[in-house]
């Protein structure tokens, strides 16, 4: 097979870094920076729960996204200013990323509390959501870390390792984590998100004006599997980074 | 293992029926009842493109998806009025039925026209927006017959046979077809679209508050598959008595 | 005098039917189907007021109308989506389908508790506003008769009958009842409510770049009174239908 | 019978005073005081029409409303402002004041142009869509002679004369033009528009929660044409000392 | 030096003139006529203060500022209506306008009372936003003397007297209280708000594709002080004419 | 005097750093950080300018201000989103920096192309606005440069430096550069936006529920006047790393 436009082989991720701790405010703060896709994630807690959680015991996690104008090649009118109301794409995207991260938390061991994570891109170049949620999941744990040093809550509120990868197909061929250019021209683009454990939290297959058969489902699983082992490891050492020893 | 709530085996459908041709102005109008769930469904062509297709030679196809307010068992504020504006998940919904009709539609076969599928629900109990795209795809097909029929275009630009099921896992079970009651108590929720060459179109499988296995996703899939020939089944009988027989 | 487009004589209605109990969740429903205008209503009880009404002992009651966007000739964008807010023409008439049922409600007979009459206009061909209101008044007793069956109430609030007509001048002739064709021709338009004792709840007439005499005013108030006596026979029967016998 | 509050006879009008010219930009300018009701009302012509009568040789003629915020007692929220939309009422009332000033209208005798009426409520005690109707017919008026005046158009293309009056029944008792006190207890309000010719162009009776008879209804017609007779009498005045002796 | 398009010198106001208690219903009412300005204000009071300011002792004090669409030359569209959303001008007015005014007030002295002041530009001839500060002081002290004499509060919250006057360059000379014609050609425009104790509350002083020196603004500054102290004085005969010695 | 709390001298700046050409896809990026401020700017060309200018000859040059929600203290909700508008605060920073860049450009050195910057601050410690400005600034230099590389222009349409720098009065002292703890306590808060050649293109001097004299004017603009230089050396130090010679 010929190699892909960025010289990758199709099973290979793009570099990815992380850092943490830059905001002077937020609870956490976390950036990453996966090929040319830059997403800063803050997460900020607040001691009120939405009105339809108030004396439930449970506590509030959500998530919103926004990319920069200038974000992308050209530039694109901010949502919510003039005529631009804020788009689906956009709605949809954070809708993904809290529905993914409550998945993994116990909101009872967050009571009247509400974590909000904030992920803005400043830069895009493909798989931005499922950065945004790699990089909140992090934020998440580390805002979990500060309310417990600050004795807010006795023990982590999140239950077990969240990452995401897309795949899909080009030219016919699954690969690993598309950039933007192999994005458009793909038949089929893939996101996955899975737990440390290996079990799937969400899975969101569509052809891009195609379709795909059983055998290229169960092939991008299984890069997306394997990519995200990776991504694990990068979270941990993160992690570990920040003096927390995440499963031990 | 125990029937389900309804008496249903887990690999049940619940009884689809469909009708066509009532609405005195539509191009098509199709109203889909599965189970409670009950959908109105027009198609209307118009002879112009939005601007981002001028001069392209290709045509638009486009769905919009709204509830009633009483569809749900307490009445739903509408959108779009007083402070509720146009919620997420209603743009989440209406974007997949048109990117799944269009999966499947080749639109320059449909120069300078637009087709724009309304989908209303007049009752709700679960698989609304499967229910919506099986219906969809009946009422493409018929508004594209209507402009065949008026020396429009030649042939009709629906490549594809089109339908969606949903699958879900409940008490550690996967199950075909959930009512909103067992989708509320559901772990895992996951919509299938299919063409009636059994490629995917688009799948989108999401644990609630929950996660799923490698084999729970094939479990799901199978039954996707094997509840969606009857569909076809029933949707190519409804083209049948509009005088279309499709695939020959 | 020439018969009218579709052989009616000037002072006849068009068939009128109505069915009701279709919806399984709404405390009633009623479909009235009035020529070629079909529309859909749901009655919905909720036990809460507006805080205007709060520890007044009083009760609310409100409607809401809406198109679907296939109910006309040509398609109609929704109201309250993209650019499009909430027309001036829908909130005229549902103020005035709300506030002709609350001329013959007494909603200190309905304390602590909101009625809310849902008009969805499947299908318009002249009349939809006076077809709302004639079901809606049908929806608001059965509605008040299930929360006498439930024990929430000890008798209906509602006092009197009421229901609603369509008049108009064409041609220079005062007629009963016109279709979407006869309206957009016409020189005088005028709605008509009356209660089933004979009393105006509300009229309105209009002159569609036209104006009006007294003598045709009164030839059309006529019309009405007479067509509206074959309504208020229709709208009993169906209640008895449903085991109510008004007015006994 | 009783006198009435502010010891009027119940068929007797408030002194209503016109004055004309202020604005040293409109087009034309009046502002007409009746009772303790104000409303400032000026015309704008334009040099263009909405895109749905480009080319069709027709001009335009529209209205918008207004009320600031202290014109009542106790002080409103501006519409279109923070959480307030554009309210039902307001739209309804500017919907009401084009169409009738259209109804007498001649709009191909306006060509390519659009003249815009602003009434703006600057104190509000009852009869304020009528005066602002009244007020907008003597502004369209001027505003057309100016047009002449420029050479822009050759003739007045308003056909008739155009005055609008408000009465009701309080107490049970028919009386003619309402001060706010008394719409508040009344148990029928009505809106009378006629030409100069005394036909109607719009009538608009509504109970207050309440009904009114064939008999209530003719009275409060005889009232409002008796009323009108003196209204059409100061705006030809008004008009004569501007300059034009209308009808001649 | 020539003089100005109407004939002034360079250091001369154009004519003011101030009417106030015309409004029926408001706490206050206010009209300046400054020029061919005209501003209609108006001050309410209300017995709440904002959610923030709850249980703090304070009151609240702010101001709203509109333009009537027929203001200008050519008619303005509302803003908050169709798609012309507030504009961002009109927020920085009456932003600066409430500002300037809580900055000569005690809101210790208005407990649990808000006045909210309204600015509506009949007629804009330059200096709108300065006028409407004269007027809006005016409307200020004249509401709270209407609580001192209903007793609600023992003295007024307003400590020191407050007015506005707008300055420029024009051809390279600065000159006083510029008309909109003055102000379309200026090179520099710039408010100056000051007490009668001659201090600064505001300046905002803006370039108009153009600069100014340290020697321009020491200029403009003396020309601003000078012509308001006439205005001061016309203020205190304002109030002399109401019956308050401000200041004695 | 009591050196201030982050022990700077009265007259002294926060360090001040500044990065560019970070961005793939801007024509121009500058990250200014400014003491624990952190704005984010981008220029972006397009080939096109609003409807306003088309055929003038003349460009367009905009810019637009975003806060991040997480850039403060607290959460800040996201303007344009659920029922939060585009704040008046907003909107007037957008404005003053667009107007601020236009005072220094001649638009028709820029025929038909539009400039917009975009100042998104990441992390807020007082002091945005003029950051934006001055960072802002070199964007538009740095854009222009690329536009003259191109070949699209023969030559800058910049005609002047600028930069902008806060001062204020606290405890009755006039001080240089504020952070945000300071302009909290502070009784004057005052933006000078200067020229290279030491002329202004704005001043905004507020007293915060205060006022100031002349004389505490006179030292505040000395002050700004002083910080500037430092700031304009900066500046012409970030150009000659990006291979431009400002002024030579």
């Amino acid at each position: 097979m010929r190699k892909r436009i960025d010289a990758r082989d199709y099973n290979q991720l793009r570099p990815v870094s992380i850092r943490t701790g830059f905001n002077l405010y937020a609870e956490s703060s976390v950036e990453i920076s996966w090929g040319n896709t830059l997403v800063h994630v803050t997460a900020s807690v607040e001691d009120r729960v939405p009105a339809f959680l108030k004396g439930t015991g449970k506590g509030w996690l959500t998530a919103e996204y926004n990319m920069l104008p200038r974000a992308t090649h050209s530039r694109n009118q901010r949502e919510g200013r003039g005529n631009r109301s804020l788009g689906g794409r956009t709605q949809e995207i954070q809708r993904l990323i809290g529905r993914s991260l409550r998945a993994v938390t116990d909101l009872y061991l967050l009571p009247e509390r509400s974590i909000i994570i904030d992920c803005d891109v400043l830069q895009a170049d493909g798989g931005t959501r499922t950065a945004s949620i790699t990089a909140a999941w992090l934020a998440l744990v580390l805002a979990s870390n500060h309310l417990i040093e600050e004795g807010v809550i006795a023990r982590t509120p999140v239950l077990e390792q969240l990452a995401a990868v897309s795949v899909g197909v080009l030219n016919g061929r699954p690969i690993l984590d598309m950039s933007y250019q192999e994005d458009s021209a793909a038949q089929v683009d893939m996101n996955v998100i899975m737990t440390g454990a290996q079990d799937f939290v969400e899975i969101q297959g569509t052809g891009e004006e195609s379709t795909f058969s059983l055998n290229q489902l169960k092939e991008m699983l299984a890069l997306a599997q394997a990519g995200l082992a990776e991504i694990f490891d990068l979270q941990l050492q993160v992690l570990k980074e920040n003096g927390i020893n995440w499963g031990k």
